[in-house]
């Protein structure tokens, strides 16, 4: 009975997600709750609770399929699936997956505001921020603690060789925060002046490592070095279930040209070029996380999977990769 | 009888050194010793030693006066000064002027040959090498390492805001080493992968702290983390006697237009930009000094002063600084 | 129906807490977890499991208002009110309460002896213990140790500026346990001589930092500098849990004349005195806490409070802080 | 009514155990989860559930009496004991028996294959790998990492004074693992050369301590000098429930003619010779522990005891000891 | 011939060092050169070289043995009869004596000022300055960069024991200086918003070691772990020369009753008090020694016993303990 | 004229220490400083200072070229050639290296108990020393301490493969001094119980690095991990001069069967066997080296060459490497 058709606007979504038109952790995060949210709102099979489930279980396997490695997608899919139990009949489990999914995107949509309150309460008065590369949530966390009355000045670092460091700078400029703009290779020399480090993360593994722009673990490492502290602030969704089961985080590769000039290039036909995208903060370097479920040590990271994958995570954990899960079996 | 004239060829330079027409540590150092050569082989004053000095005092301190934070300049004055005793008839000390002036620009030659010798044997086979910014030294060292078969491959990081990490590659390539380059943001990422950091130097303080390139403090704390090795290779006349008194060396601070476009400073009128162009490693974080007149620990930085510098450096320590001495009055 | 009055002997709590008549983190747990047993028992409104919340909730809200920084009494507060479930009817609502207080009251007058017990088990052979200022369960656990001929000496810092350090003293002298007493000034002079730090906390943060008297922070970096351990023992009414929603320990500044006399204040009218009451040692320098629920490492101190305080942890986090809920609210 | 006769089977194996015939974490743990499951299968006692938890409590005991340091025994006992629920049954009691020590079992069968294909996931490309003493986990880990072709040379210590690294040496080589043999000397002169250091864990304690073969915690901290990774792979048995309440684990110190010829020592009457087991490597060098139920920072290792051991933790912290436990007194 | 009769006021000046009348490293040091000047001047045996030294080496013997641990004592001592060369007549000898004391008390009166204005070179603009116990050359140094408008703050720790801390918030309040008075447990508290760590030295020893009053090595090491520099100020008569033979520098151990009052310790008759007068800082907790012969890594503090006391260190190392040799012998 | 034949004694003594029949640091030196002398003595040629003096070089160079890498060779060389001063005429040449011979050999001589008697100073009452592998300054300096009381036991490592550690126990314990053997894998294990560890050198390189037997780094280590002093005992003659130019120590590969029985290697082809003899220990892991010459930090390391080997220092500046310098032609 895997017949049942999936409704035209799921298979959009996820042709959104992966044609990359959705972008952005939490808009893919919550695009595949949506999309789960519409199957089973459409679901038009017959009433059977096992039959539902196997529908819901391709679904899913649908939507993890078109862009394994964005780390807010398996985090969606498997909360919402989470929603479900053995003992489900039809409605139950139909409404379980719909208020899952409701709860996912409402979450997802509190989270930014909420790790900004807590995490500008950990900021204290007369405070000299540093900041690398851009994040929405760190943006916002400077900026409350700012018109908190506690930030007098932020470092914002230029984040070579994209310069996503120059958002970050406009963004605050924009809030009114007072921001010196400086190169990556100056971070040591104003490191004693300053009193945080405040940074997103684009995934954070099992064991509290932090995958971030590359550069930031140079930062933390600068930090650790002259007793600042470093808080990384991020969505519950940026924690990864596959690091559980030993999965490591793929480090992508990005063009030369983004480093040297085309012109260069040629002129330079011998060189190699390395443009890693990010790196890894050992959990040593960072002293809190601040998520929307709460502030933690980096070793607590893999709490936070525990507390919002549950049952999901045992079906990882059995078939040891997000890959070689097929949810439609496991759903039978 | 203050008013021997001073010959042209000798103005001449110290001009050429205050318009920085003449530039570069070793080139100022060799000029101010041509300079006192010629001043004392043309010197036409009575044959009296105990004026001879004191012209040769006055010559001195116009040299110095030119650019008093370049810090070849006391290094070269001050090691042909060295040479004068005061048992010293007026042939004596003319020759031991001529002499020593030499002595100083030989020497010079020299100096980064031999130190890339020297630097090139402390490096084992298979090695793979980190510098950053661009330094005539470390290039040779390199170069002459990888000469010896002993080198796969060298990172070479951009050195923002001036890039010039990529004169370092065009070099290295030219001479048939293979270079990988990489943002400065990605140091601690390849570390692991690296064997040794080769890096130059500005300025070595007496207690061994080298003076360098923004970013190369955060080179050397990245290399101490994961236990790579990290030499700086340096003339001696990069030691900086004036910091024996106390000194601190000046980090210029460059203008904000290097690090980001115009056109963007006119449209965030509100942003600062701290643009260091130096800072300062601990000697901690420096496993060996390859100078020309041997490999040292920066600890014993202080040694090549004493053993080049001498007499004069007393003069520096009875005056305790290089801008208050006269050695006009000292060679009385 | 706000209107069910409250009990008077729960307000003379209420009031004695507020007074300070009652003092001590387990003595105001203890009490509060009393004063809303008693609120429970002698409800008198309508045996309606809603309004029995409602008023729960406002007795809840009284108590913790009149001491907000004790982190004991929202320990308490929270741990009873967590045992209220959703579906409870009424009998099942009381009772609930009062069982929880009970249990509340009975484990905190055992976590002491527990603890010591725990924690004296790790006590080797022959060793010799240094401790900080006051804790009745850092006595108890080293004369625990001690009774059982595991210990050969203790030091024990006269802590300034009250010097309560003279206290441990006293007692441990009491015990029988031989005492060396130093200046705390001299921890890192005796530090190699240590097997082992132990100390109490006034405060648990989430991510594992210990808030403690003035002093701590160092004796734990002096100790980790020697590879001594540290155990920090501490019942689990300790954690923090509005640390977990990003709320900083506030640190009390105390008087100048604790630090110097008032007459040597007379005559140095210029003088700034800093005397804080504590400092915050971070859990990278805490080998293990020994809680009355086990022996964890700092960074799981927030499984401590998840075991502990559950449901009510959730309501923080919805209301992000202590101060900012209102219990009558959230148990409508 | 404690007199119902104990199956012969289930002594035998206890007696197994007790004698040593029984050896290996591993056996022994399914061992004693197949004793509890023939004693529940062949009880011949009144179906009173009452009765049969105070039956199985004693066998309980029985098998924890056997050898009370084999860490694998109390957790196989205490998994299998916490599938009993105080409302079951006694045939509800039975089955859950039954079927928390079948469950034991397979996943104990399991575990390796696990580890292996989750250690595997994490080492990278063209890796070295570093191993001390001689681990089945260990060896199987290294071994699927290098049929993934990701392992191009392994560094075996000898692991004096048993030459256990000899034996993993075999079992590599036998496997097609390329390996050096190195003296337990040699491992920091070869560290820079390391990218992972793998290795097994006798004990893992409940603040995420390892207790592993002598050499272990010295591999460990070179490593960290070097900012090598340091994975430890173990089965979730190796986590040490006692360790939770306070109790160290015992280093056993073995014959000194395991250390010099008996020859040597009757020459030398004098001396001494310490012959230590095990050492304790801190959390703070171990980069990630690998269980068979994921991937952790060894701090978050008390979560594999609570995950595993549930009910039963609770009845060890109360009586603080397992060996001051009765289990038949719990289950009454 | 030894008995050429010393003069009276030699064998004054020896008994008030003796008696303790004239006290303070200075002091002592010059008051030791001026006795040696005394006898050398007012000796009245046969003109005679070899009779001569003999006679001062008699003196020095008497000096020294006065009071054998003040390090300047055999300094000032050594200094004198360094200037002796085997060559020399009576005459000359008789001089060189008079020349080197009358340098010595010279060079002795003008270091601290010497020390001051190269330690206030070293401060930065807007910079807070902590000192620990009270040393004049650390109270100069940050008047005179206070004079310069560099220094906002000054942290002073009250330095129990004795307080001398209030003496040297005193002396700054008096020059003007903005000082905040702290218990010495507050050190780590305010440690990251310090940028200089200033403080004297009692000795310093042969491989850079800085022995000052206790508490100074842990006020080292929170700086340290803060990137806060550390900057010795000290004379260069604080360098002991009998360290370079292996000496220890004995660390006194003064009267309980300064630890805790007289009446408490007859209450507390098991107590026992240890309070010694200093402890040892290691050379890599500080970045520079400050002496009036130049800023040195502590490494490099074997170059300042060597310029100073040339052939008489020589002495020390044939005869291997001031206290052993006899100078009587040595300059027969 | 470089046919001035050199004596049969000179030739066999170069022919002893390059068939290893001489062998030992100490040993090879003064074999060295005696073949100088008899070469002195029993020169035959013209009475011609220049002639002579080549004639000595050539010596030199026949010595020298014996065993390269033997630290101590060129240093007794380079001593005695030190002697020569250019204005030397024939017979003032000559017994200054007759003079410089038997002042290395005596100085040789006796360096070993003066070593020691410094040492012992340098350690307290009741202290546990650890030691490694065998070396006889290593073993007098403990035995030295020991007799002053002040040793309570030393624990000395087997020193795998050679088991170098036995001998070592065995000259302490005929010392009557009390030793415990343990497996070079427990150092780790009881660090926290040593005061001091004591340990020879092979050779001492330029910036201070010590290169000793295969382990020592690893137990420097382990000692600066737990605040342990570490100090080295070396004469002066381990001080490599070459290392100043930059030559590295080479480090032995040794037999494999020293590792692993010939049968276990025939079992198994497949495997490699690294060992290395010796390892290098940085000097901030070093407290302080004890030499004949004075108690110094490793960082003044490069004084002792200074002081010892003067101007022939120059000559290998200029020469840049032992092995292409031709005293021969130095000394024309």
């Amino acid at each position: 009975m895997s017949d049942v058709s999936i409704p035209p606007k799921v298979l959009e979504i996820a042709d959104g997600i992966k044609t990359m038109r959705i972008r952005g952790a939490g808009k893919i995060g919550r695009a595949a709750a949506e999309a789960l949210k519409i199957a089973a709102e459409e679901y038009n099979g017959p009433r059977d609770s096992s039959l539902f489930k196997k529908y819901i279980g391709r679904v899913a396997d649908i939507l993890i399929s078109t862009r394994p490695t964005a780390v807010s997608l398996p985090n969606a899919v498997m909360f919402v699936l989470s929603s479900l139990r053995d003992q489900y009949g039809f409605d139950e489990a139909r409404s379980a997956i719909v208020g899952a999914a409701n709860r996912f995107i409402e979450e997802s949509l509190n989270a930014v505001k909420k790790i900004s309150e807590m995490g500008a309460k950990r900021i204290k008065e007369n405070s000299i921020i540093l900041t690398h590369c851009h994040s929405s949530v760190a943006v916002n966390t400077i900026t409350e603690a700012y018109r908190q009355g506690k930030v007098v000045k932020v470092y914002s670092t230029e984040t070579r060789p994209f310069y996503q460091g120059r958002i970050t700078t406009t963004q605050l400029l924009n809030n009114g925060v007072p921001v010196v703009q400086i190169p990556d290779s100056a971070v040591r020399y104003v490191m004693n002046d300053v009193d945080y480090v405040v940074i997103g993360a684009d995934t954070i593994a099992s064991n509290g490592a932090v995958i971030n722009k590359i550069g930031t673990s140079q930062v933390a490492l600068a930090a650790k070095e002259a007793r600042v502290r470093v808080y990384v602030v991020a969505e519950s969704y940026k924690f990864s279930p596959i690091t559980l089961v030993g999965e490591l985080v793929p480090i992508e590769f990005r063009d030369p040209s983004e480093v040297v000039p085309e012109e260069w290039l040629k002129q330079h036909p011998g060189v190699k070029v390395l443009n890693p995208s990010f790196d890894v903060t050992p959990p040593e370097y960072i002293d809190a996380i601040v998520t929307e479920v709460g502030v933690i040590p980096p070793q607590s990271a893999i709490l936070v999977l525990m507390e919002r994958l549950g049952w999901a995570l045992e079906k990882i954990k059995q078939g040891l990769s997000i890959s070689t899960i097929r949810f439609e079996d496991l759903l039978e």
